[in-house]
């Protein structure tokens, strides 16, 4: 049993973010960085679903004929509920996001379930420069550099799922069978966005919880930390005020002749504090990752954590003696969500072993998210996004110069009520409102086949994990109507397909 | 006034596909292989339209974040007639294909003649790797090899034009501005794919000849030479007669003794042939150039050539006295196309001066067009597409694999009508039936925004072209029916900003 655990034990994609929006220190990045995978694959000692392991031989380069090594992308099939290609069985794909794919396998359990109902296959592409799909051979040669990660862009993975689904498809003679794209959070934009863009090979997509829109200033830069803010606000005001206050209380203690040493002890921490930064990330990241995971159940998705953890966490900082402190109070609410087990005796803020993530990199490059905290609605610090200094980090850090307009010139998203309405069909935008990351997604219908659908009490893609008995009606009436969706997608498809082989 | 020319002194796109379905031996290729861009540089010797020039530092790689240089990619621009950004005025964009701008500029009169009415901005980006837009600072270093050469593919073309049009817009404070595309054969395409790749950038495309569908087998890979055949065999069954046993008699000459010096002398060639192969592939391009430029008006497109050329081949090589032989009569046949001016002392087969095309390497990485000549409808010497010899010859030239299925997983093609159907929207696919090209193009409406528009007796692109005094009926309607759809496009955009603006 561990005695200490690393700052983020378990971490969750756009992490970078998070952090980055308060501080922009290499260093501090790198020491907080993801340690995700690594971690995470411990953690999947049996596989819940059925499937085979396979291995394709992938181009590194889809878009430049450079004489490049080929790689081995790994990706997870299940043909066991099929119903075949006569019966133009429909092929469910995954669009694998920034880590190991069977964590995203044993994570998504809606996409098994269903697929017997469908008749369908089921097929779990990584995501390359992810778990065992690494360019080079190997992931130390993978991240060797900016040359060695020059093709960890999502233009890439899109294709390499392209070319990886049609040659499957044509190798079981089901070029006719027709693909549906799952997705969730950075895999849900992969799979809106391949639906944009490669709508000849998949017939819809699932996009939950995808900010396609977190980009430039489509939307208000403040929008993430504001819905973390009042998730916490509507659980009770006083545990919001207490955590606003909580980082002035902190700095005016680390100012302190041995306040750093007392906020040590305080916040049960294994190494003495070098500053009071360090500590305000870490309390930082679990009030996001708490509103990401919010659910109504207990789970483990990034923590060991009861029904509604905010709510719990705002019950152990509300409940205190009058006169306790807001270290204390702040200290126990974050044990929630660090501590939930009781198994920990002292919590480690230092270095992530696994120095540079991918994630880390697709944000320096393409995934250019701004992210601010407002002054008055949120209860983080307050911070301004500097795009310019941003761009310098990211080239101190990797030798490499952000393309912060790339992502909308590629696949869109600025004023798109009038574009994608008039392009686009057959895409779910699913989001919970409780997770942060809604802002930035599709929170209304664009048109009869591009649709939004949204839980008030919903958290970062609920939607895709496997059924409880505790799932709660509006989650269950959400997944049935995705059901209900796809089913219409495929059945317009065979319609289709029937028309055209009788004429 | 010049003594000789060369094979083809003017070519056009896809001329490489041409050749190769005859033989494949690199020395031939490259022999006969356009040289185009420098010789059609010098036709242009005034520009017919009022437009600036202008250079845009362009991304080399937009699909991965390798550190490599930018290029200065040209573009010309008028906004002469443009109504401005309040007046949401259109931008009219032709997608740039296989050669230098300004001759494209020059042959699309119709994109000149209808911005006036529309108010709209007229811009002609360049082509990566052709006329002056040359990564790596010149033709020399950009063509050097394989790897300089790796950036040219359609792929990062459209990113091009994505991001050149996307920063114009800003800076002209015209993001509201609709795009509309258009472009001629390999530019057609290029415009198909932009509609369909960047469907949030383009409101429609006018694709003129753009044989989309001329990949792997969507069409049958004899559809080219066999249309080229019908051509002939509709103005003159004797005429295609001739040119069919033509082939025989040029191989039984060749094999007497003197035979090779009595072609020679027979076909006015400047140097002493070395195999009747040069011979034959001479005359073939001829046949394909004059079906693909088959006006029914004089024209300077290719070649100065009079009104409807292959019924004035046809009437040279029917119009013989009975005992003519064969060879006398291609001869004057061939001498309407490669000499109607009556200037050539002497036709040189000699090496084509400016070495490796731009197309060539498109052609031997994703441009993989199969073709062959049926032995019974075409007119053409026998050919079976053989692919494996095909790339074993790119990767001996070029040291480059082809990649032939990976145009139609970038952009689809198979099942066209299934899936253009459900995913495209306003693309008009222009062709004239006499057009050779126009096989491998959509023929058929494919839904109501995604339609054909087809004349009977058009050839290349011919509706792109300048009006003349001269156009008949068919064509003149032709033009009002793109100008009426474009004008349909248009509108609806508007409304949908105005529905947008007014909620």
């Amino acid at each position: 049993m561990p005695k200490s655990i690393s700052i983020i034990s378990s971490v969750l994609l756009f992490f970078y973010f998070f952090l980055s929006s308060f501080q922009l220190t290499a260093s501090e990045f790198q020491k907080s960085n993801p340690s995700f995978l690594g971690k995470f694959a411990q953690k999947i000692q049996q596989k819940p679903y059925q499937y085979e392991t396979k291995y394709y031989t992938q181009t590194l380069d889809h878009f430049s004929f450079l004489d490049l090594p080929t790689f081995q992308q790994r990706y997870l099939i299940s043909t066991d509920h099929w119903s075949g290609p006569k019966e133009l069985g429909p092929v469910f794909l995954y669009c694998g996001n920034e880590g190991d794919i069977e964590w995203f396998a044993s994570n998504t359990g809606f996409v098994w379930e269903i697929a017997p109902r469908f008749g369908a296959m089921v097929v779990f592409p990584e995501h390359r420069y992810y778990g065992k799909s690494m360019p080079f051979g190997s992931r130390e040669k993978a991240y060797k550099d900016s040359a060695s990660l020059a093709y960890l862009t999502a233009e890439q993975a899109l294709a390499d799922f392209a070319v990886l689904v049609t040659d499957l498809k044509r190798n079981l003679s089901a070029e006719a069978c027709p693909v549906v794209l799952f997705g969730g959070s950075y895999g849900g934009m992969l799979a809106a966005w391949m639906r944009l863009k490669y709508p000849h090979i998949a017939i819809g997509a699932l996009a939950s919880s995808a900010p396609i829109l977190q980009f430039e200033n489509i939307v208000p830069p403040e929008t993430f930390y504001d819905i973390v803010s009042n998730d916490f606000k509507r659980e009770s005001v006083s545990c919001f005020d207490y955590i606003k206050n909580s980082w002035e209380a902190i700095e005016a203690e680390g100012k302190k002749a041995d306040g750093l040493s007392h906020l040590t002890r305080t916040f049960h921490l294994c190494q003495k504090l070098n500053s009071t930064d360090d500590l305000s990330n870490w309390l930082s990241s679990a009030y996001s990752y708490l509103a990401m995971v919010d659910y109504p159940y207990p789970s483990e998705f990034l923590m060991p954590l009861p029904a509604n953890p905010i709510k719990e966490v705002c019950k152990k900082i509300d409940d205190h003696p009058h006169e306790a402190g807001v270290l204390e109070r702040i200290f126990s609410g974050v044990s929630i969500y660090y501590n939930y087990t009781g198994t920990v005796d002292c919590f480690d803020l230092g270095d992530d072993p696994h120095g540079m993530s991918g994630w880390d990199w697709q944000a320096c490059t393409e995934m250019v998210m701004p992210m601010s905290s407002s002054k008055h609605n949120s209860m983080f610090p307050a911070y301004d996004y500097n795009y310019s200094s941003f761009q310098d980090q990211c080239y101190k850090d990797y030798a490499v110069k952000p393309r912060n307009r790339w992502i909308t010139t590629e696949f869109g998203g600025h004023d798109l009520k009038t574009t994608l309405k008039a392009f686009g069909s057959n895409i779910i935008f699913s989001n919970g409102l409780l997770d942060p990351w809604s802002g930035g997604s599709v929170l209304q219908n664009v048109s009869e086949t591009v649709i939004a659908l949204i839980t008030k009490l919903g958290a970062h893609h609920i939607d895709l994990r496997a059924a409880t008995n505790e799932d709660p009606d509006w989650l269950l009436e959400q997944r049935t109507s995705e059901i209900n969706v796809i089913k219409e997608w495929i059945n317009i498809y065979y319609q289709e397909k029937m028309t055209v082989l009788s004429m």
